[in-house]
């Protein structure tokens, strides 16, 4: 008899309370989403390791989960690979799939893949786990939901705004404060491209994408590690600073179209710009924040990117995305324009956690505890029980009239229960029932019409 | 560029129309197990496989999914390890880790875990995915859904009908036709002890349990090759022919308590005989069938067994459960009785998709397509989006202006939306929309509330 039990580090138990809590933030989603037209799909927990590798770079590689393959997992294994001891390429041989890493490559290899039953453009929404083999930290999981909603096959930009608008409904709904940051792929090109340094993209995205980290003057410093000419980079940090102290979105634009004086870049601009003015006039974005700076990790944004800070709590963003123009080509479909983004389900939970934000009437969804005292009168009390259940009346009838009544009303108590009914042989032959509210105290003597009443009205 | 991708087998995607059908069957569940006080728990897809190992027989221990450890998983091994080339062996030193397999065993792991937290007697139902390296076939899948709902921490047989009253509840909600058939651990037990094969009562029940799908001559062929004498197999043949020809659950009972003649199974026909009695009083439960002869696999059971089947479709069972004694003290918390059942979702849908079962109205949610046909006009057609879904009308906003009306009217009907509004140039500037009813061609022309009205009253 082993006591030391455990669960898996990074993994979580949810107990009623917080599973309530958890579903009115997946239902909120749910149904902001459906407003907008979106649809449900979802896809398997694993996926052939084949799939997965090599869509999340090195790094993402190591952190998937692999499944062992069923049976004699050896057979593919020489002693001379095994002699190699090379795990990562011996892994590969013995493990043939992996647990979900994110939903945006299975949703592009389930579009890949049932593009014939699918009509575009696919407005889908996907609620579902995905798994990392990260190192557990605050707010970081090794189990956790993805709450994604895309368009694909289309390449407007109102499909930008309806994320947009998206996002209001769901951070007003969920009464949190917020911010929207957004900038384009093309821009930070375009940028790249006007310091020369378009060969060394990446590294110059990655190092900007860090100002709030660092600060500008260590920004400046890693930039200098990279083939930029003094000039250009004091032009460059001159920029930097002028767009850091202006607050309105129209000036920073008008900034940067001054700064960036190519094709890709103005074009990336314009973008930005359609976005903003559509949605200034609109009186609903008061949280819209361009940031010529924001990158993101992915490398697949080919056109907006955006993502969404809580501006009371400090934590990671609880919503991020872009536009992407050849996710499904990895899956030999190319040339398919998508636009989506992902709430962070646990990370917006432990904001609200923090915020104590989550509505109290969540918290409480059975109505009353039947207590059973009355030995022999089983039948009586499963009528009471079903004719209030008929009622939608949602009923803890307590199973066992072998204990006490005091004991039974802790026990209604202990489960947050408003009221609790309570049927002795006395009130069952006068078609009585008492009936208390655990909140108040006050008791009252009813008959069975004027108890359905009395709980529906409070 | 990969053209053959796949997913592992046994797996499936869903699409929109599939989860519509899903969650209907899952929120149906959802509402029927909170009417009657259930409350919801979670745990995690990954168990350590300590928690899993050895509780589902060899069998089961053989069809876990196990998960490679991260990083080097090969420094356990030595090569002395390698060259026996015991897989099983081997697959413990490189896996901590595997995926759940049913909900009991974590539900177990979770009471234990959380004794101190739980008021008792807990009522939890859960609703998550379990995965078996099973061989795919029809209704027999890798990852599928289960429905658990149990109460943990009194034995009072209360909870047995609440279980038959859900049961009930479910199957009337779902339109479909089922029955339940219950047994009792102990009247088994009486029955083998009767029969003098006690050490050999896992065979026997095992035997017994064939009888629907080998036939009575059969089943006596193998309980021949047990320790059983000659009379005593003819009057149990005797005994079983007399029971399958009486459709009465209360003159069976009579039958089993003439054959029966111990304390233990006496106990087992008198539980037997309190539901029967108490569910027959209800008129709720002319889909109640004892069946002395069902086992059902699971060991754990110590006292009621039961079982849901369809009556309409022939497939496993839909719904299967019992009582335990002691599921916990594998997990160093004994003595702690419980009664539960887990409905099987995914046989659920298969039988509802077979009948053609599921109501119609679920299937589209979308209420109006917005079809966009005004270049230069986004504000004006979000605005309308956007007083739409005020009214909690749920709008698929078509993005691209530059896509022909026709074209447009076909995705509309491709996604099988009723309401289409059109506001063209001409429209906008008298204020007026056009909307069309998909289904029956009919047009109009109408004022923004007149619109609501329109589709809020059809």
């Amino acid at each position: 008899m082993n006591n030391n039990i455990s669960i898996p580090k990074g993994c979580r138990d949810f107990k009623p309370e917080q599973v309530y809590k958890r579903d009115y933030i997946f239902s909120t989603l749910k149904q902001i989403f459906t407003l907008y037209g979106f649809a449900p799909i979802e896809t398997p927990s694993m996926e052939q390791l084949s799939t997965l590798l090599g869509k999340y770079g090195e790094e993402g590689d190591k952190l998937l989960f692999k499944i062992l393959d069923s049976g004699d997992f050896t057979k593919n294994i020489s002693d001379a690979d095994w002699q190699e001891k090379n795990y990562s390429k011996l892994s590969l041989k013995i493990c043939e799939k992996g647990l979900r890493y994110d939903l945006t490559v299975p949703f592009a290899r389930f579009v890949a893949m049932h593009r014939n039953d699918i009509t575009f453009p696919f407005k889908r929404y996907q609620i579902q786990p995905v798994w990392r083999a990260d190192r557990p930290q605050k707010g970081r999981y090794r189990e956790f939901y993805q709450c994604d909603v895309d368009i694909i096959g289309n390449n407007s930009l109102m499909n930008e705004i309806e994320l947009l608008m998206i996002i209001n409904d769901v951070f007003k709904t969920l009464q949190l404060n917020y911010k929207t940051i957004i900038n384009n792929r093309k821009t930070l090109q375009g940028l790249a491209d006007e310091c020369q340094l378009n060969e060394h993209s990446t590294t110059f995205f990655t190092i900007l994408d860090k100002l709030d980290k660092i600060g500008l003057e260590q920004v400046i410093k890693e930039l200098n590690q990279l083939p930029i000419s003094n000039q250009k980079l004091e032009q460059l940090s001159n920029f930097i600073a002028l767009l850091n102290n202006e607050k309105n979105n129209k000036n920073k634009i008008d900034i940067a179209k001054n700064f960036i004086r190519n094709d890709i870049g103005n074009k990336g601009l314009n973008e930005l710009e359609y976005l903003i003015n559509n949605t200034n006039t609109l009186h609903l974005f008061k949280n819209l924040e361009f940031n010529i700076l924001l990158a993101r990790g992915l490398t697949y944004y080919t056109g907006t990117i955006l993502e969404v800070k809580s501006t009371e709590v400090s934590m990671g963003s609880l919503c991020g995305g872009g536009r992407y123009d050849n996710l499904t080509g990895i899956f030999g479909m190319p040339d398919v324009s998508g636009v989506g983004m992902s709430f962070g389900a646990d990370r917006i939970y432990d904001v609200m956690e923090s915020l104590t934000r989550f509505p109290t009437n969540i918290l409480q969804p059975i109505d009353v505890f039947l207590a059973n005292i009355s030995q022999g009168y089983e039948q009586y009390i499963i009528n009471i029980s079903t004719e209030l259940r008929k009622n939608n009346i949602k009923v803890d009838l307590f199973p066992d009239p072998n204990v006490k009544l005091k004991k039974q009303l802790t026990i209604a108590n202990q489960k947050n229960i408003s009221w609790v009914i309570i049927a002795g042989e006395e009130e069952i032959k006068k078609e009585m029932y008492l009936i208390k509210n655990m909140k108040t105290g006050e008791q009252f003597l009813l008959k069975f019409n004027e108890i359905i009443k009395k709980i529906k009205t409070v």
